[in-house]
């Protein structure tokens, strides 16, 4: 590919990425520091049967700056923010306030509950240097380079060892976004979780993802771009969630060739656009990418899924007793109903 | 017990119950009336392996309505409400959009999606005539008779055919809450719900509650009533999460003795109080009663379980890519340090 990645130390040591086809500037003097928080660690839970992950050092973390304090802008112009360049397409660099990285240690015992040290990795993935952008104003160029940049990341992070990565952005301060820029994170942990390890147990057991869109409803599409789909799932836990993948069992972004990434992309693009649309006004939602974790490459079906919280105009979906207390999510809008809707929209 | 219960007949067939030490007045005339909405169903998802209840009718369920339209207020003064009497204790009717209900049918074959019908049952527990009450503000009388409803419900909905009930509370605006009337729920189930299945299994094979208690160390012990007490859970998932358990196991409230059923009254209130007082503002939370479902009665340790939202002065707990796309828990406030703050309060 005609794209670069420009490797940059920060001041404190944590690594920098620059991803873009355009040549990478000087790196500027200003950068901000990493502060040495607790550290995190792992405790688990016997009814649950998974990981809690506490990392009390997340309390202080930058809550809705003033946007000319905002630390995901280029650095330029005497401000000190994360990013010391002039300009970027996307930056990846390691979070200032992770909860899992490579230098936790094991904590102390407690009387009667497994521990673990929260070993694994943090990253911040920046869409671009304007700061007002989204997924749904980006060029299709751009959200190609995401899906590129997804792709060497979950690649190089379960080369460096890490057992599962999950990519996900959360947009929207109704669901406690307290960065505006335009971005994403990814997780990589050094071991399955429950949830994850369920999903790919299941398709280990049989090909759910390729059978859905093998036999998926015509009324259930959103966007057909031939090597990807986005679409409704007929078992969708959130009004109005939307699936986007490659109609290939690809198990994680970086087996997939050019044609696919450009189709995800332009799908991607779609998807966030008609939830925008939707409710005229920005949609909240937590968009993950599931990729297979270690054991499961050659079972697992990657899917890009967007969640989104509003449900009708002024109204939220919460996560209350039902959905918490049980696991069992209500849901006001039927699937087919919403993929009506959304193909209306644009 | 000196407490009654008076069974009514609503207008529309739905059953309400008034539970009270006080003798019941005459039934008033005015009664809501329910709307017979869209059927709700379940549809099974092949990657969680739970299901999902699909109930369109809620999308127009009352939300936030003036004070003096309050449905559960009694229906005195010519006013309409849910509960046509002049006063009342505690009431306990079915739910005018159930998401569950013993009338609902099998829902149409769809194409590669398994589906059935959402038979159960869904209760509102109004916990006092006074709009203005709280857990925090009714008199340990009323959070006791309240522990006998829950006790008669739950053993009535099981004797009725449930295989799972859960009684829970979703308490504040931030949260979702639609109706600001003190109030909980109680959902019927005629199946087993995932991660109750999981929660209970995970006690079958180990006295995993019994256990803790044993074990608890005194600074995560918040109220210790002899038979029952309060603590913040090594493993909490949210900042300041409370559990409320009987020290004899016991697998649902029927089955508590009265001094039991006294000291959990007695812990519940003063939880929510500490809660409440902690950033100086009512709480938002989820509170859940976990009881053994069909085939656990003789190894699951009930538990009364709170999971607050606010974090901080200001800040909210929200669930976002990593709880939901990963099932993994981030939790900024130690356990241990959450309890210290919690103790010190009051």
């Amino acid at each position: 590919m005609s794209q670069q990645k420009h490797r940059h130390l920060k001041a404190d040591g944590r690594e920098l990425f620059l991803y873009g086809a355009a040549p990478v500037g000087a790196a500027l003097s200003g950068d901000t520091t990493s502060e040495t928080g607790a550290a995190s660690h792992l405790r688990w839970h016997p009814l649950r049967h998974e990981w809690v992950a506490y990392a009390a050092a997340r309390q202080s973390r930058t809550f809705l700056p003033q946007s000319d304090a905002c630390p995901l802008c280029a650095s330029k112009g005497g401000r000190v923010g994360e990013i010391p360049f002039d300009d970027f397409e996307i930056a990846v660099f390691e979070n200032r306030f992770p909860a899992f990285s490579s230098s936790m240690t094991a904590p102390a015992a407690i009387a009667g509950v497994d521990v673990a040290a929260a070993v694994g990795r943090c990253e911040v993935v920046v869409y671009a240097a304007d700061h007002a952008a989204s997924l749904s104003t980006l060029p299709n160029s751009r959200l190609r380079l995401l899906i590129d940049v997804w792709a060497d990341r979950i690649s190089e992070l379960r080369q460096a060892g890490s057992v599962s990565v999950l990519a996900f952005e959360n947009r929207g301060e109704e669901i406690g976004v307290t960065l505006h820029h335009p971005h994403g994170q990814i997780y990589a942990f050094s071991f399955i979780p429950a949830q994850l390890r369920r999903a790919a147990e299941a398709q280990a057991s049989s090909p759910v993802i390729s059978d859905l869109l093998a036999g998926l409803p015509r009324e259930l599409l959103l966007c057909d771009e031939g090597t990807a789909v986005s679409f409704v799932p007929p078992f969708a836990m959130y009004p109005y969630e939307i699936w986007i993948a490659p109609r290939r069992r690809v198990a994680s972004p970086d087996a997939l060739n050019g044609a696919e990434r450009d189709a995800l992309a332009h799908a991607l693009g779609d998807a966030v656009r008609r939830l925008d649309a939707l409710f005229a006004a920005p949609m909240p939602y937590i968009l993950t990418v599931q990729s297979a974790p270690e054991g499961f490459d050659d079972t697992f079906h990657m899917t890009i899924e967007i969640r989104p919280f509003r449900r009708a105009v002024g109204k939220l979906k919460y996560l209350a007793g039902v959905e918490q207390g049980a696991g069992i999510f209500l849901v006001d809008v039927l699937p087919e109903d919403a993929a009506e809707k959304l193909r209306a929209i644009l």
